[in-house]
């Protein structure tokens, strides 16, 4: 099989995760996978990213990895406010894309990306890599399966005190809690309920002075009065774990919820995965490891011809902005 | 000292506990309290506790207690339902009273009792049994000392599955689970937020068939935006932890946060009590033992002549009153 070949965009702490996941021979990924080039605003920086990783191609622009023949698809892994023109721009060159989340900063731009990929045939997704964990799989598994009965009711929540950090207070950067970590506690919400639509979205929140916003508390309401209750944070710690109730019983997914090795439910049922670990670098994340499964299933999907995962839709993206959407404007982002 | 004499009335297991614990010789309320008398509605009934707990006198009707001079002050274990009625009863007759609760099922009940018991000039509480726990008190002390820093956030939840006790879903009983349980979140909110009124109060809940409320979510905002977030359900388990984020880091209450005997902050502190530990009986509930610090309070304002006690006041009483009738109105209680 001939490796699927990358460029990545970025040189940031979770470009470096990413490749490192994709190159780790225990993993998913190596044996399909190889990353061809990778660029950077500055060129040192890319430099070095490239002898880190023993990249043969190094760019200081993403244009010329844009016009990089070689690269087949790429990984996008600036902030959040570049997505958009950096998405258009590869897709333009005919790349396939794999962006970070959150992809755009609004639902019409999400839309309009989708069009363009569409248009051209390109894969095109937003890397919600908790879909790809062997534990998501299995809880949605089980989910589905009616292990806990009648799903009625979801807590999640993730937060960590990360306000120092530009890339999440600054608007025009793209920062906001939303966008870094408040689409996972949406996205488990989408799993858990089944992809269907809250009949009510009740949000309350803070911004910083950029008018990012900060923390935010949500009650969704599905049908027949089942709730959802979720939180996130870039100001406090929270517990960011979830837990799923059901007629029968409840599943509790530790943290971090959002890329978990094990979980289990009030049933006696347990689940637990061991993560790759021959990584040559250090990870900068908890449980970047997992990338990997996330790459793999990218690139098979790629390979089949496919413009989406079916781990994680464009569908399920456009639900998930559309709802930070709704969240973002209720609290006065 | 002469002991303070205690009639009860009703021999459910709650009543089992508080007699248990105000006998414990190790607690703080065994050396200034007796109990003289115990009523249930069925004679039997109350032979069996009174010979179980060694007390001289029973009575097949609470009338019976409310005519007997020997009692001073009552502790009321009866359900929600009947308070109003017996309450007032025994402070026409004089009485001194501890009531388990809720107090009344409404806001205008309970101020009419208070009324009541002021213009005879008798003690009257509403047993939240938690802020007597020396857990409480010094956790409020630490807050109030700035420990966190500024106060900025609370969760709390109490969810247990008691759907089949009839108390909890019968509307006629008193029934509800802001009742029983909500009102202990509510109660911690008021703790941790000195008092302060929220702005605004959005409830999402669900009922049972009887129209009793089974469970509800709880977002309270208060000034600059500061929020609390309460969840209680007699339907499902709930993780019974409640969490105080402050500026600089916060203090974690573990499962019970409701009657806890520790508690640690981000910050290094941690507080362990040993609950009073010789009582004759096995106590039905968890932490049961701690009845012991209400009732020594209790009976150490009712001797020093004050119609409440400090750590928790008719107007502590009012305000969670006044929040659970706000609740059940959004959820249609």
């Amino acid at each position: 099989m001939e490796k699927l070949k990358w460029g990545i965009v970025s040189s940031g702490k979770i470009c470096h995760d990413f490749v490192n996941a994709l190159n780790d021979p225990s993993g998913p990924a190596a044996a399909g996978n190889t990353v061809v080039a990778v660029a950077a605003r500055q060129l040192d920086r890319a430099k070095t990213f490239a002898e880190n990783h023993k990249i043969p191609k190094f760019y200081g622009s993403y244009e010329e990895l844009a016009k990089d023949g070689n690269v087949e698809v790429v990984y996008i892994g600036n902030t959040t406010g570049q997505h958009y023109d950096v998405c258009k721009m590869m897709l333009e060159a005919g790349k396939h894309i794999l962006c970070e989340k959150s992809l755009t900063t609004s639902i019409s731009l999400t839309k309009e990306l989708f069009e363009l990929a569409a248009s051209k045939k390109l894969f095109l997704m937003e890397a919600v890599w908790s879909n790809f964990f062997p534990t998501y799989k299995e809880l949605k598994k089980l989910i589905s399966a009616g292990h806990v009965g009648e799903v009625t009711r979801l807590e999640a929540s993730f937060g960590i005190r990360i306000s120092g950090v530009l890339r999440l207070t600054s608007k025009e950067l793209g920062g906001g809690a939303s966008f870094d970590l408040g689409i996972y506690v949406i996205n488990i919400a989408r799993l858990v309920f089944g992809g269907e639509q809250p009949e009510e979205v009740i949000a309350r929140g803070g911004l910083y002075p950029s008018g990012a916003d900060s923390d935010w508390d949500v009650i969704l309401v599905f049908s027949g009065g089942r709730r959802a209750v979720l939180k996130c944070s870039s100001k406090f710690e929270l517990d960011n774990t979830a837990r799923v109730t059901g007629t029968e019983g409840c599943i509790e997914i530790p943290d971090p919820f959002h890329c978990p090795t094990s979980f289990k439910s009030s049933l006696g049922h347990e689940f637990t995965i061991q993560l790759p670990n021959q990584a040559e670098h250090k990870y900068n994340f908890v449980n970047s490891e997992g990338l990997a499964y996330e790459c793999a299933a990218v690139s098979e999907a790629i390979r089949a011809g496919k413009l989406q995962c079916e781990e994680y839709t464009t569908e399920d993206c456009l639900y998930n902005t559309r709802l930070v959407e709704e969240i973002n404007k209720q609290i006065g982002v």
